[in-house]
């Protein structure tokens, strides 16, 4: 028996590992054509299909650890390809790759190892760290900095100008926006997210802050470190969260707020309101978890007893 | 009279077709500079400024028999553009086009008559089966397999990283993603969708699903056939759904959920729980559309008569 | 005293400008190293580490008309890079400036002092006013038509097809969209936003309007002139607004309604119905204001008093 690949339970052909964890996907388990499979020791008795099993207290954790021996890392690119387009007073470190049809602006500075995938516009003066990774079609507005091992998904696109117009006698007028846009060291941003630049503040993504796809920062957002904002989750003007917070995917944050550390927010909550360390809130006007859900609860409840209410309120009203 | 394009009521000119099959769209009736309309019989003789009319029964749908005719298809590009970067080993088939600035990963395999628009990026590996179409600045990373007929619209991205990390001694720690992102045949997405490929198990969009625009697939979801998700829904991690599905525009579904066939989602709700075969839910936290009508009619009517509730709570209270 | 550039209170140097309007950030003022700080009247005499200040009415104001003088527009660019690839029949403007690796389809149309960016893809027989700005990685379906002075950020895609579908024997069969998609002068509109072209129809951004980040403009609706929508808002095909309308981050619009003009949407509604002219509503589904916060105040008060509620219908049930 020899496993090349990993796959899950009910894909899993006869020479790929898989593993079984959780009784919810029994059925998949009995099934499964898999050459071997990982099992945590509850569940290792299990009538099934797949005779080989290695039990573990976690198999998901062995997995992990499996990885890398099964899919190698694929061979780092190198070198600059003939299509992409240098700037003047760009300055490169060591085995710096940048892939076909990418940009790099005027005076930009690309640190050790640097990896820039194709068709990525880096603007002038942007500064990348060692070992960062512009993964594809990443665009980086003219002074963005980022720190090390930061690592954009395709389509991010950081150092925009911000949302900011005053009324004027003549129209709407654009606020200039001059602020920076700072990504810290080991910050991962995923695919078609965007970050805008200050207006004279700067925006900042705190260190070790991970962004999942299609997140929105506007300007002057300073993220704390070691944030996970799940997708499609935005932070409106100006406003600020401590470190290690915890962010649901549709979250909507707005401006002008302070969020302490350690803040998680549940998914699809509307944030119109600063939050102390360490508290969890959902809803949408946010409040405190637990009385968001004796509120839902109750919303729900109510309705069933209108009629009942209504009735009363009657016999005894006005 | 000769007609050569087609334009709603109030924009037409005398040159253009248009439509009228709804009352409410009287007064654009009225005024057209229309040179031809097709009118619905209940509507046929409705005073207006349009005198050439076409009575049908269906006018909407005629319209659309009409249109290939006076829009001939775009002459199909043909060939590769010189400045496309084609990997080592990639497989064409017949009539293949790539367009300007795009880039096809070492061995890649694109079947017959495959589109690639300009500034795409095909990462290594990937399959595109025949007739599909990607048609501009696309990113598909490595080993993403489309299948045949499928369209992707501008800055789509597939096969990105999903959103997994554990948190470790040393930080926040990454968890590879080695499953695939599998769009089956017939498939259309929409403009800067993005769709993350699997961890362990695949991320799949099943046959002829349409997925409108800004939309998020998250690593292991499962999409039946045929469902249609309008846009900036997003479908969280591991969740399948069955076929048929209708999901509403900005509608969350949280992770690990079952969705059967048929589920029809309201815009704007957020789901929490697993949800059978053929019913519509709506609502944040989502419930079965009825109950959440009845909520959110009880929700409006209560607060009119709050002062009166808190006056007999009191009168009654503990 | 010389300062060269201009930062927050908390992060400027000596040899930068600050200013400080709000009470709120004393605390930064107070160990602001800035070595020139603009201050409001009733801020002037807090004690703090500036000791250069100059005393104004609006600090904020006087800010941004320094701004010029310190951030001098970086040298526009101009003429055509070697690499950018320019079809049959394009005409362009005087001073037209076009970036590496941009596509100009057939029969495009720029005009005078147009600025393309790199990475764009103009498509055939687009037509740009005058002095218009796509600043990187934009998508220009084909007959997508732009005004003058028009800014749009990295990944806007414009024209694409919207998201239109009939049921059919055979499946799911695809609307053709021939409508166009036009956005008016002195439109700008965020990054990785998405605006369909018409159906039938056209889809029209009013002169004026301004569009944050990730913003979805679904088919056939028509924006009126002077419109701001916030990051992550979507509207769905053929609603109107009127002109003036300012609509929240995270708001969703349902197809075919009217909103009227000077509409205030607050941040995260779901609107489901017409909206008169100068009316704020908020909440999902979408009420007046006042309407909705006094319904979500009820909605945390009855969860408090739900007990008694429940125990009053049981004392007195039926």
């Amino acid at each position: 028996m020899r496993v090349v690949r990993v796959a899950a339970l009910d894909r899993a052909e006869p020479d790929e590992l898989s593993f079984f964890a959780n009784h919810r996907y029994l059925k998949e388990f009995s099934g499964s054509r898999a050459g071997l499979v990982l099992i945590s020791s509850e569940l290792a008795n299990e009538a099934g299909r797949p005779k080989c099993r290695i039990v573990l207290a976690k198999p998901q954790e062995a997995m992990l650890l499996v990885l890398p021996a099964l899919y190698p890392a694929a061979p780092r690119e190198s070198g600059i390809h003939s299509s992409a387009v240098i700037g003047r007073g760009v300055r490169l470190g060591r085995e710096v790759a940048i892939g076909a049809h990418s940009v790099i602006g005027d005076g930009a500075v690309l640190g050790d190892r640097v990896v820039i995938g194709p068709l990525c516009d880096v603007g002038r003066g942007v500064a990348i760290g060692a070992d960062s990774h512009l993964v594809s079609s990443v665009t980086l507005y003219a002074g963005t900095t980022l720190g090390a091992r930061v690592r954009l998904h395709a389509g991010v696109r950081a150092g925009s100008d911000g949302f900011g117009y005053v009324p004027s006698a003549s129209g709407i007028q654009k606020v200039p926006h001059v602020g920076r846009c700072i990504i810290e060291d080991d910050v991962e941003i995923g695919a078609n997210s965007t970050i805008d630049r200050g207006s004279i503040a700067d925006t900042v993504i705190g260190a070790g802050s991970k962004l999942d796809n299609l997140v929105m920062i506007a300007h002057n957002v300073r993220l704390g470190r070691m944030c996970l904002l799940a997708a499609q989750s935005g932070i409106a003007g100006s406003t600020r969260l401590g470190d290690g917070c915890m962010i649901g995917g549709q979250v909507g944050v707005t401006g002008h707020l302070e969020l302490g550390s350690n803040v998680k927010l549940g998914a699809g909550s509307g944030v119109m309101d600063d939050i102390p360390d360490g508290e969890m809130w959902s809803g949408a006007p946010a409040r405190p978890h637990r009385e968001w859900l004796k509120a839902t609860s109750a919303f729900y409840k109510l309705a069933d007893r209108m009629r009942e209410i209504e009735r009363q309120l009657r016999e005894r009203g006005t």
